[in-house]
């Protein structure tokens, strides 16, 4: 086996360096968030891209030397990513690029990238002694954690807002989730489902403070640059909330970078909704990060406070990444385009980051020898509703050859 | 190149040869299914199991010789196929089983089995030299036409009954396929969607009758066997409508005995929904496959009259296989206990297959060396309100964490 090369955590705030066991959420000093940190060396010493050749297995275990968990679990078989990394020709002519290529994460056991941070935060809990993980969320999350629990034979208690829809509870509820609906909003679930893990000795899944998360997610960034043979792109499109996506692909570049697998960071780029844009607004703006009253259609990354906004805004910043604006009715075009020219339906935040690339192209930002990926981070199936927003209605037709000949040619 | 080794096509009733090329859908002598007929003796001098070892492509198109038609598409890396086989030991052990494996087909990239069978029909019209697919549909079907013919650049036109929920019709239309609402029932869609390719000579992609249908679902077949190491499991599950899946499955375990690379056809068991059970009646009534009038949760395979009856009741029978009928109140249930006990969330069709298991099981109908296979064939993300029909209300709780407590400890 692989040894271990856990250095510890480092407060990516004050600096403070911690050790991973016992494991800490935030910075024991600051409070802020962490980052694991890897001696680089000894995984280089033990582990070679000429090894990953040889593993069949397609999951995220595959780069368990580069995770921050003992083990893998005993069972992978449901393939927590090794998702497709789309060629797109026609559209990388289109937009006169040296290439294009969607990341195509609603292929997850539950439809979003969330699975990659879920399947890493349990085997963290299983190697804490912990049985049952907790979090807040009415989406990605949620769902994720509920469908990889069940998955793992572990227990999963969730908190919402009662005022969720309750369609996007009905797939976490399906999967036997503890759901507990609060009289308040998700801020407020999220601090409750936080101090009861703590209460209970419980493990915490909210997203944007375990550290953990970003690494399950960086795992998206570590197949990108396999499934690309070791070159970075240039450009990576990606949608932000909490800001804990871009945090993890950023770390799994860094990663890459620092062992010599690649040979440049790709530059990350953020799309937030224009009714949620916390993070790009203070890059446009300079200074801190202030809290929004989020209003959007792409209700994964309708965030007010973005957990993890310093970070994100370090990933933005360190590899040359800009941030993208993006209203609803571009969201929704977005989503229509996206599906009709790739195949790939995406939930509206997944369409953000398409959008965020279409924007950036008609705005003459690439290069013709640029290489560029959207991430897209969740299903279109998981929110009907939204999807139906962009149609208008349609006109039914008699069973009549002639009418329906009529009926084609109309448009 | 391996050579093609396609014979022609053979009349499932009437035992007619036909040539392949010009292609015809159905028997030019009675009008009833085809199959496709290999020389498995040319295939075996030119394809070995280890040549797939080597092969890095995971979708289908690493089974080309097996398939009929000359080519891969230039672009695989959507990636149709190639889904989890998922082990399951925890109900392996409750059912008292030697092994239980979900194979996982909501992983395709519309989210069901039809993807199989849409990715070869495209490729089939195209070496036909056709650029538009026709189909009638308001599921499965039509949402994969809509988004692989995207994904391909190619044309799709869709027939539905006008009074199809337009929830259904979202995916359908986010793919940017015409689609065509009828005035009239799914039976008289079917056959003007039928009639119209004929008509402007476009390639149907209906189920239940083109022979390439059946040859795209056999690839699940094909990757449970390899998944396996070549092991054919001893029982397969297969929910069951028009009867073209099982079929597909049948064709892929018998091609592969041909080949002499698994040594028995595993029992494939049709699993009906009580309200749709045309081809399990058949079964037990002897005699013709008669009309229903069908009504289950599970549209998937609520079907009156059985497109591809008789080859799914040649399917059963030549494999010992057997049918199984269940009500909607367990179909259910049994999309519930799946999607708790394993992670995996299943339409109500795709769980009419675990819960004809479950009755299995219950009635003794396994030895203790037995390995079982239940093939989950589409997503529970593509019929929230179904799936809320379970599930009962949910109350709410005060954001107080001693109230929170005692609503955890009340259940």
């Amino acid at each position: 086996m692989i040894p271990k090369a856990i250095t510890g955590l480092q407060c990516h705030q004050c600096n403070w360096m911690i050790p991973a066991d016992p494991f800490h959420y935030t910075c024991s000093k600051c409070g802020k968030n962490l980052d694991f940190i890897y001696d680089y060396d000894l995984i280089q010493k033990a582990w070679l891209k000429s090894d990953l050749l040889k593993n069949p297995d397609r999951s995220i275990w595959r780069y368990l030397p580069l995770l921050p968990v003992h083990h893998a679990p005993e069972n992978t078989s449901l393939t927590v990513g090794g998702t497709p990394l789309v060629s797109l020709p026609k559209l990388s002519q289109d937009h006169h690029l040296s290439s294009f290529q969607i990341k195509d994460d609603t292929r997850n056991p539950s439809g979003s990238l969330k699975d990659r941070a879920t399947e890493l935060s349990i085997q963290h809990a299983r190697e804490q002694g912990k049985d049952t993980l907790v979090a807040a969320s009415t989406g990605n999350a949620g769902s994720s954690l509920a469908a990889l629990t069940a998955y793992h034979g572990m227990q999963s208690i969730i908190f919402v807002p009662a005022s969720a829809p309750p369609a996007k509870l009905t797939q976490i509820r399906q999967h036997g989730a503890r759901l507990v609906p609060i009289d308040a909003n998700y801020d407020a679930a999220f601090d409750l489902a936080f101090d009861w893990a703590k209460k209970e000795d419980q493990y915490s899944r909210n997203t944007g403070v375990n550290p953990i998360l970003a690494e399950g997610k960086k795992t998206v960034a570590l197949e990108i640059a396999e499934q690309r043979n070791w070159q970075a792109p240039d450009h990576i499109f990606i949608p932000v909330g909490d800001g804990c996506i871009i945090s993890g692909v950023f770390k799994g570049f860094f990663d890459l970078l620092a062992l010599g697998w690649i040979d440049h960071l790709p530059r990350l780029h953020a799309v937030q909704a224009e009714g949620s844009a916390a993070i790009v607004d203070s890059l446009t703006r300079g200074g801190e990060i202030m809290a929004v009253e989020a209003d959007t259609i792409a209700d994964s990354i309708s965030v007010n406070r973005p957990r993890d906004g310093d970070k994100a805004r370090r990933a933005i910043l360190e590899s040359g990444g800009t941030g993208f604006k993006i209203n609803d009715i571009k969201i929704m075009e977005a989503q229509k385009t996206l599906a009709s020219s790739t195949g790939i339906f995406a939930e509206p935040a997944a369409a953000t980051a398409y959008a965020g690339f279409l924007q950036a192209s008609a705005q003459g930002f690439f290069q013709p020898k640029d290489q560029v990926v959207v991430i897209v981070t969740g299903t279109g199936l998981k929110d009907i509703p939204a999807a139906q927003q962009g149609l208008g209605s349609i006109e039914s037709v008699p069973a009549d050859m002639a009418l329906i000949e009529k009926y084609l040619a109309s448009e």
